[in-house]
């Protein structure tokens, strides 16, 4: 194979790195980076060289931020006794987009993957009992925790686990506050003719008055 | 929409720019970059904000290179008489990859494509022209010039033109060379029975005695 030029090569071969983009991609990505201005693939690159340094975690709920506290966490609109539990950032910002929440959350980083070797000790499980605990023991009511892991086998067995912690915590302190999990059941939108049965049998479970 | 980290959204933002990736996917890549090694993401910064200042066109036949003339043209074990015509560097990567061709190229950096409002004179053809055209009057003979555009309208319009100023060249300085283009035919490993008309059609056409 011809050798391409070294800088282009080593873009290529990081695109490589990245998930879902195999070699060809990689190079027709760094291609079109050839053709893009000069002074956007500096700022391009300034980026990602601070990328790690200039983002942390936000000290209450450990969404990503570039300050101590993230702006939902600082937020004095929102309704402080109802925490969101989510796998990552990119499953908060799913609920944020449609406005359809206005409590706050709490970021894993991860969930229970026996498999991989991850266990409850390798995502941040107990930050989150002791955030309720104290929250809750201080004045500052928990009413709710809502367990927003994905409808997937980890995702359930950390929600799952996570409940158990809860509700211990619940019992040892006396607390009141509710623990619920996200409802199963049809996508808006969806087709019933092409529907998996396990979600139409949860749908069926699940089905409301009306 | 929550707002993310400044640079996070930089690098989503310039990811969404390169084709075929989308908003999600572009937030994804960004994530996992957050989660590679500060020491990879530095490494990758560099090459791309070095990426345009150290690849240049070789002077012979605008590959891509590091130097003046690229590996290819500057390798002598390669016939210097057969010339193939391609649009792109990925195009001439392809031909590298299985050691299938031992002449040398040239690389238009575009196709003829009116509706875009590119031309013959916005890409690399009268390069081609008077290269064929130097070659050939000052002693080192040219015997072949490989048509290899892509099989579609524009590659079919630039193989086209390209043959009609080739043989004026030919005409006017009585030249012997020969012009050919790339076989149309069934890939190889295809299946008769998913193979549109027009391929099958050029295969039956340019059948071959067996």
């Amino acid at each position: 194979m011809a050798k391409l030029p070294a800088q282009l090569q080593n873009v290529a071969l990081f695109f490589e790195r990245l998930p879902g983009i195999g070699a060809k991609t990689a190079n027709r990505l760094a291609f079109y980076l050839l053709r893009m201005p000069e002074q956007d693939l500096k700022l391009f690159a300034e980026s990602i060289a601070q990328l790690k340094s200039s983002t942390k975690k936000c000290k209450i709920c450990l969404n990503l931020t570039e300050t101590d506290t993230c702006n939902i966490c600082a937020d004095l609109q929102r309704d402080k006794t109802r925490v969101t539990v989510v796998e990552d950032v990119l499953d908060l910002l799913s609920f944020e987009q449609g406005n359809i929440y206005d409590g706050i959350y709490h970021v894993l980083h991860g969930k229970i993957d026996p498999l991989n070797h991850v266990g409850p000790d390798d995502i941040y499980i107990s930050p989150l009992i002791e955030r309720i605990r104290a929250k809750s023991t201080n004045g500052s009511a928990v009413r709710e925790v809502i367990l927003a892991t994905n409808p997937d086998m980890e995702g359930e067995a950390t929600a799952m686990y996570i409940r158990n912690q809860l509700q211990e915590l619940k019992e040892k302190h006396n607390l009141t506050f509710t623990i619920t999990r996200l409802a199963y059941g049809l996508p808006m939108g969806a087709n019933l003719e092409y529907a998996d049965y396990m979600t139409l049998g949860k749908a069926l479970e699940n089905r409301n008055a009306f």
